[in-house]
């Protein structure tokens, strides 16, 4: 049984594990002030090409968005989201239990622009309305659309002339970057967006986001955030040696290449069987939509997520690639959907 | 320079790290539903000797606290803690942001008595006060001490007959555990307490707490909490893998017992030059009162947390041994504080 | 100017007044125990024909609405609300503020049937999102519409068997209660809902709401959470001499029955000249859709809010009647509106 | 059997309800935007003598407390207070409940001084604590003493240079600045102070507090704050009414006067007999220690709060005198206690 089912099926690349291995025994002070902490954050800062970010490495997702999203706001204030975005689907209300209300948008393949930020501007008129203000955006979404700099920079300039923060969620970040579709830079989505975090726990890293804090005036007292939501670790070298791995040299982009190129395999073998797609997806993650018969009978030999019912006979999966994925395992795959196709 | 800073100035023990290399490519499920946590807490359970408690693994002690604390109680209810307790004292308010006070008592060597809850009781006469409702307490505390066997039974009672919750942060279980003055097992623990947790990144862990849930009524939806406030690891395994190491056999309780052994030998050093002691620790803290210039000499060769000014001559540092403290080390910092004393 | 922009726009009925002024320098305890209260309690619970439910007053809806939701759901647990709900629209995040996730239904004229809400319940399937726990409604509802006995049954059916509250927002229960098209009483109500109250802030009195918690379980400690949120006066008295007011006899029933034969007798005028409604309102709000000129040359002469637009030449305002308003306002109301039609 | 357990037992002033009584038809614009709103601001500045302070009237004590300081604070920052002070004794946890820890400091006779905030601050070293951010005092204090000006000169000082806001709760305001030992103006405390409010409640409203914002910086958006509490009322003119009563002419100030008058003379009886007092209040709460037996035969004449055990025989109480205690009942007060002692 070959999963596909998300990309954190595996434990950390294997270059991690052994920089773990490595420094296990040099003893550092705790909290994220260790040495390799410092040297990820000054790596990530070169690849960002600016040195007046700051870089703070927290072990998840959520609690990335949480704290972020949290330590940003004023308690009436709120946050602007597509209808699938993370914070508003798959944490569990993370958001809403620090205070804040998250206002939807459908927006278009898993994306916000312009105009759906300036309906649910409208929308919100006085003192009785929570009011929005900041702007929460995946890169990749979460149904494996990408961003590209005239969306992005589109959405920054509504921003800052509005008065509103743009803060990416970048979970899938490293597999954006990579996409044969995608023409931003970490240095381009640092000058365009608020804050925005790299991922690491999808691409690699055991667990870990990098959360690179671009506005001068959101940068203040920030780890006192981290350390009241629990996620200043003892042990922050965990994070800091995954990360120095990541960005030492390319690390972090080759994973997210291989994962890409899995999935394109994967998709262009979906389009060439004639298999209808929720979106032709530039990333790692592909929804192509399935009789149930034939799902019911992948799903014997592979793991993947059912992610709804289409109609009484077809059914969307979600197929995820990662920096592991085994190009024979995406081989066998293609040839054993062509058999049952 | 030698750390003693702390207990958690190195990484993981090296079969812990082992293990992580030797299962890190194979495929699991995410989020603490994988084999290993599975394993995990099943050995878990074996060593408290019960099945019908709930494990749950979670990365951070302060996120554990905030976690239980906050799914454990109602919004009116409020925690009784001694004063030097973490969760008053080193968690940046994290128990308040999730919308608790927090009642403080002096207590005793950094234990609370039923004497001490009952006063807090007293004070709570109506619903213009907070509810007391749940006894916050450490073992090792810290400051070093432990409770026995007498104590914790006669604290539970209290707590039994006036309905309050008792919860045991357990960070420093294992030193608590093994100390040559304890005579309580897990599973007297698991019998006397509504929870507690065994605290992995404090005795050889990178990171993790195993939660042990014993009260039915506490048990339910708890893995809603855990998601919600950002500690649900995609890569649980991280924590299974782990977990499962340092109680597959007693690799939990030896590293323990290690870092004890190497405190206790400081500690005797300490006694026998006639140094003050803030109490006499039967755990793996030792909080020594020496002369400022003597402390400033030490501080050339050895690192350690300076706790506070006691006169104008004298402070009380901190000596914290673990799992891979080096007894050669500890041999020289006794050979070099005789020479200095 | 004449005002038919709310129901709150007069003080107090003048027997409410009366009664505030007559029982003014008689000495009582504070905080909701006095002797008005208790009585208001009483004369409620017998026009409910029920012993076993609790009454509190609380001075304004939306405390009320944020402090029985906050008090009853754990902290995973979320609201199911109409997308016109008064706690999605104008509370200005109150739920979320208290850490709840508010879960929207569009639902049909402002409310909720078991299928809006087996729809959310069914989207919600795991730890990774909140738990749907209350469903949350408004009798009458912000468009004006009402529950009938027969829709509320299969609500409150529907939610006993999904182990979900139900919770009714009675801001407007009054004009509800005693519509033309009502076939429910204060006890059926009682019956099938686990908590509701009684407005009267609408309904002539200067503030107050009688929160009614008929379910046993939600009963605990409830004025803990009253004074929490910084609901219970010091001169409670100031909300139990106005309701004991109102239910002494009918005076409440009375004054709704006025302003539902107010609005009936605008809403009769604005169909016989063919003005287009949003729904025919059984209660005292009705919703014209007009002729942008012509809310312009009404808006010379009377008071209302306009409150969207509904195409480049139309929009929908809204007209609202109280206990207050004077027949002989309407009628220069109709009058007015039919010279300019 | 008269009262003297609080300054809340009545209702209103009378001039205050004939004010309620004349105003009562006319038709205002809702949530405390109508011009009894507007007028009594203004002729609050006009007694403060300022015209860029903010004025938001606001219900209740614990309320206005809980919605500036949730309003002021980011969620890392905390507020110091004295041991007696009402946010941590008698709120229920309402500030917790907002998500900030409250640092407590024994204070002298409920009062804070410099070295009490120099501790609180010298304590609080690093991201692992809170940080503390807002000073909050009373005046008078809740054990009946007042700061004079060059107390609180000395802390006004003292928070400005180490970046502290500093808030009053001036839920018994007018019994200070009304003290023979009182030499503060409203405009003084304005000058001192970022924030404070004026106490109506204990000093002949119904309901309310008046709130004077005078830090520029915590001004912006704070009616979203009192809404999304529930604080804004639908009908705030009913705080408007009362305050433009109370500051039309001296009506605040005169009723304080009598409550200080009454206090006083049964202050200087229990001197003259010898009773010994828990301090010399200058305000219009207090503290006399008495022999058990001598309390329970005034009890059974005088309704009065028992504080607190002082030792097997005596016991503290607080006698309470408000703008509405008649003066015979004082004189007979006093007669009986001399009778008795």
């Amino acid at each position: 049984m070959y999963s596909f089912r998300n990309d954190y099926s595996e434990g950390a690349h294997p270059d991690i594990l052994k920089a773990m291995v490595e420094t296990n025994l040099e003893q550092t002070i705790g909290y994220g002030e260790d040495r390799f902490c410092l040297e990820a954050a000054e790596l990530i800062k070169k690849k960002i090409g600016r040195n007046d970010v700051d870089i703070h490495l927290i072990p998840g997702g959520t609690q990335t968005n949480l704290i972020a999203i949290s330590a940003f706001l004023r308690p009436h204030e709120a946050v602007i989201a597509p209808l699938t975005g993370h914070v508003e689907v798959h944490e569990t209300g993370a958001i809403e239990a620090t205070g804040h209300k998250i206002i939807t948008k459908v927006g278009t393949e898993g994306k916000l622009t312009p105009i759906d930020v300036q309906e649910a501007m409208d929308f919100h008129t006085d003192e009785h309305m929570v009011k929005p203000r900041l702007v929460y955006i995946s890169n990749a979404t979460e149904v494996g659309s990408i961003y590209n700099k005239s969306e992005l920079t589109a959405l920054s300039t509504f921003c800052r002339d509005h008065n509103l923060l743009l803060f990416m969620d970048g979970a899938r970040l490293g597999s954006a970057l990579t996409s044969s579709q995608n023409d931003l830079t970490l240095g381009d989505i640092a000058g365009l967006v608020d804050a925005f975090y790299i991922g690491g726990t999808k691409n690699g890293a055991f667990i870990g986001e990098a959360l690179v804090i671009c506005n001068e005036s959101l940068k203040e007292d920030f780890r006192f955030h981290i350390k009241q939501k629990g996620a200043l670790l003892a042990k922050g070298r965990l994070l800091g040696v995954q990360f120095r791995e990541l960005f030492r040299d390319d690390l972090f982009f080759e994973l997210a290449r291989h994962a890409n190129a899995m999935a394109a395999k994967m998709q262009d073998a979906l389009c060439e069987i004639g298999c209808p797609l929720l979106l032709h997806s530039p990333s790692n993650q592909i929804f192509p939509i399935m009789p149930n018969d034939l799902i019911g009978k992948l799903a014997e030999t592979y793991s993947f997520e059912i992610q709804k019912r289409v109609d009484a006979d077809h059914s969307m999966i979600r197929l995820v690639t990662s920096w592991a994925t085994k190009e024979h395992a995406v081989d066998e795959f293609i040839d054993d959907l062509k058999k049952l196709w």
